[in-house]
């Protein structure tokens, strides 16, 4: 069943992969993970991201990524799809094999590993929203594209209709400010913010939503920050933040014996693992996975933060 | 015919990809650089790197693109192969697939979007060895890859085999010199620049041969200037490489309406069309091709060169 | 009167710095802005801050530029002043002459230039601290000394007593919001943001105030905004934030013509022109000075935001 | 006695400047390193650059060092200083002293910390020139600068006039390639590498001589690169270069402990205590100095290339 994504809003998490110990996806536990973000609440689920350590996947198994999410999902939530490749057409062909295994969006980035200018950009965004056949979210995250998205190019692609939305991870909460402003008078299109220590600010300044990954390991806590603020409440919302910031300290554990993206995405699936939602905390190669010690510390955090 | 890379020498070019005007593979006009290159006196070819748009090209794209570069080759050079993609297990498949297609040699960069460690960096490019049919030669490229690949990490590489040569594209003359020296007890291991414009002072420090971009314009003029090297001419390498320096001007009239890679690979595909080898200067999208005023100019600078 | 800066709160802004057409400063002139701030209900106001072009200027002018702000406040309100240069002993001797002219604290970046790694950084930073007569203020202001203070710095330094307070312009809300709980148990030590455009974001998040460049031009719009925060008036807050948002439109009137930076401080010294606060927009020398026809660019923004 | 740095040639080494225990210069050591460079050979001695540490002294102590090196100095040699701090103004006061004390030329970089556009970096050197008693040379440093001076720029200034050389510490190589060639038709105007390692290839390619930090160690072995390498005889020069680049380890031997910097000047001070030319090995704050052990290692290298 096809869902809208327009004007789409709430708490999205990028959903983790996990994997078994000879690095290919273990769905039942992937089964698990979509679950219990359902569980939690979340407004819809981000497949493939970053998150989802999306570059280490080939063809297929993204194709069977996909194919196993939507089945999960069946429906009961909008699923958006990240497509990111370094070039444009690599990107329109995940967006058709993704949309034709169901996916109610595609999530795309800016080229990468090439170097191209803002027209180019500009140009990439328009050739995928042509040849994809589910609508297309802007993906800005500077730390593994080495480029931003400016202002101008987000709301010009917005309002010639190329891109429905923007997940906006690139730190800079004063640009998001802008494209917000700047598209006040389109709610349709949505602008949500990638970070998950500053949603309540981002959501005081009219952010739509939130792409966390710490949504993975603690939904609910990110869809009662979400809901305190939609009711204006911002003392609980800051609250509920500050407790998740706390949490968000999983994802240093690892460093500097694994890299910091190792760290992050291995410190939720640590995470997940001591809830019992995954068989293991392995991590696509050549990344490490936590250790013992490393993962005593992860869940150390979580009991500091109510978690187990 | 398998061809051993160990210890190879002189100049291999990065081959540039033909396209025709929808962005498909124009499979008679890469012939004819084929032909071109090997005419040209060149010691090796190289495949699928970041001058032939190797990342804008799928899987089964890159496959056709292989099958077809072996078979007119046929065993007449070396054939490297670029299996440029972020990450260990994706390059891996395209080691195999490149391996089953006939290549000698696949040319590995660290991951890329994800962000690496050294240390994991290091497991890549074993896990790559170990997973390739046939040797590994590790590219470094910073502007694209945004990270360094330490003396170090190439050294240890080297030496415990897991590499059989280095393509230095990263612009760091001392750090090439010290691998060349660590390395001088092993000749079977070659380092090879990947700059245009600083190949005599390369092999004037010893360094084993060159990757240049414009060779597949000039071919002739590279491998000149190998072998005035080779001979000790210096005056005669210097000579020609002031030349080329010159000839080399062709990648920057794009810029800034073209993106600074477009405008370079942009510059040798219209070079090329103007002698006859391609039919178009098409570039993959997003890039811009360059248009007829730009033209004229990488033509006028050939003419200034002596090639046209 | 000396005034202890020890628990500051509130709007206090960088203080710009009016040049005459000759690049000499316009002391006038500068009386003016410092009463148009005061009269606005700032709560400190922090001199030879980068918004002040503090290092065009030599030690002699720093001199008399502090020498005539101290005298203007006459004790009104705390005085802040920027100790900026590359090294250690030198930002020592600019601290230790400021201390002598009157002010209340100094502002002190890591070191530039040169390449200091994260234990030097501390050792600079207890160093100044050791040799200063006044409070040291620590600065993080990546994009112009290209190193991000770390949170374990800052912590490190604030609990031994080497800093008193931090201006974070980083734009990394997460780290300074890491900073504020760290420090909860300590409301002597203050935590201000050097942003325009996220301050009810870092307010709500408990940031203790805000040094907006911005507030040069429009000191009452951040101090509505601060005390709409205080009061827990959120919505009041947001709206007044997103008035500013747009009056901060003024700073890219210059570009491409002029650098950013030139552009943005030359846009508040065009706006307080236009109300008659400064003589001369003048930016100090190589940079460029805002046009008739950028000028008036920015006296519409003014218009649009009900300023003029 | 002033000289004429027109058409200057040769080694210029960047004076490391000695410390006493209490961070004061060391003046008899002082001396003693300037006479053993003199001996050495060297064809001009270059004050106050980043080698010397020149960003960490302040205006006073600047002006003792540059009078104490041109008495020493005594017109037997070519005598440029650095004048680097971040804007013009403050450039231009540092060039006049600097020409008051007997200096033949200042070592100009483009500004720092403030964000200057190319326009705007072009205008710095022309208001430098404009205000300088003595001949300015363009430094091309952007690891501390954090900008690159770009080729049009260089020539540009060069053809105005503005600039008569160029000290180039980029480490792009095709760069410097271009500027030569572009002035190849102004025998006056310079261009020096300051890159210790790839001289060989720096004086082949035309560049005119040489500013290396490792000078102050070993100024006899620059001296018999450059003058191989003017006789053509490039075999010579590359097998100096080799020992050179063997020599150049020890700047690696306080790292991690200290910062790259403070690694590198230290090695080249702790080299020179080592040989009886300094008293200390001490850096300026906030720089760690190399320890016993860390100096242990650079004696060691120094036996290595036969220099104790």
């Amino acid at each position: 069943m096809a869902r809208d994504i327009k004007g789409l809003r709430g708490v999205v998490p990028p959903v983790v992969t996990p994997l078994q110990g000879d690095f290919t996806v273990d769905y039942p536990s992937f089964t698990r993970v979509i679950e219990h973000l359902i569980a939690g609440g979340v407004h819809g689920l981000f497949f493939l991201g970053s998150t989802s350590e999306v570059v280490f996947h080939d063809e297929a198994t993204r194709d069977r990524i996909l194919a196993h999410a939507v089945g999960v999902v069946a429906g009961r939530l909008p699923v958006l799809a990240g497509v990111v490749d370094p070039a444009t057409d690599r990107v329109i062909g995940h967006a058709r094999r993704a949309a034709s295994l169901g996916v109610d969006g595609v999530v795309v980035t800016a080229p990468f590993y090439t170097r191209t200018s803002a027209a180019e950009t500009v140009e990439h965004f328009r050739c995928v929203a042509a040849g994809s056949p589910v609508p297309v979210v802007a993906y800005d995250l500077p730390v593994s594209v080495h480029s931003k998205l400016a202002r101008e190019t987000v709301v010009g692609l917005a309002r010639e209709g190329a891109i429905v939305g923007l997940k906006d991870s690139s730190g800079d909460g004063g640009g998001l400010r802008y494209v917000i402003a700047d598209m006040a008078d389109r709610p349709d299109f949505f602008c949500m913010t990638g970070g998950e220590l500053d949603v309540d600010g981002a959501l005081l300044m009219g952010a739509h939503g939130v792409v966390p990954g710490l949504g993975n390991v603690d939904p609910g806590g990110y869809v009662r920050l979400y809901e305190a603020a939609m009711q204006g409440n911002w003392a609980v919302a800051k609250a509920e933040q500050a407790r998740l910031c706390r949490l968000f300290e999983i994802v240093w554990c690892g460093v500097p014996r694994t890299s910091a993206g190792a760290s992050g995405v291995g410190g939720f699936k640590t995470a997940m693992r001591a809830m019992g939602i995954v068989a293991t905390n392995t991590m696509a190669r050549p990344q490490r996975s936590l250790n013992a010690e490393e993962s005593a510390r992860v869940e150390a955090i979580m009991r500091g933060a109510g978690l187990l």
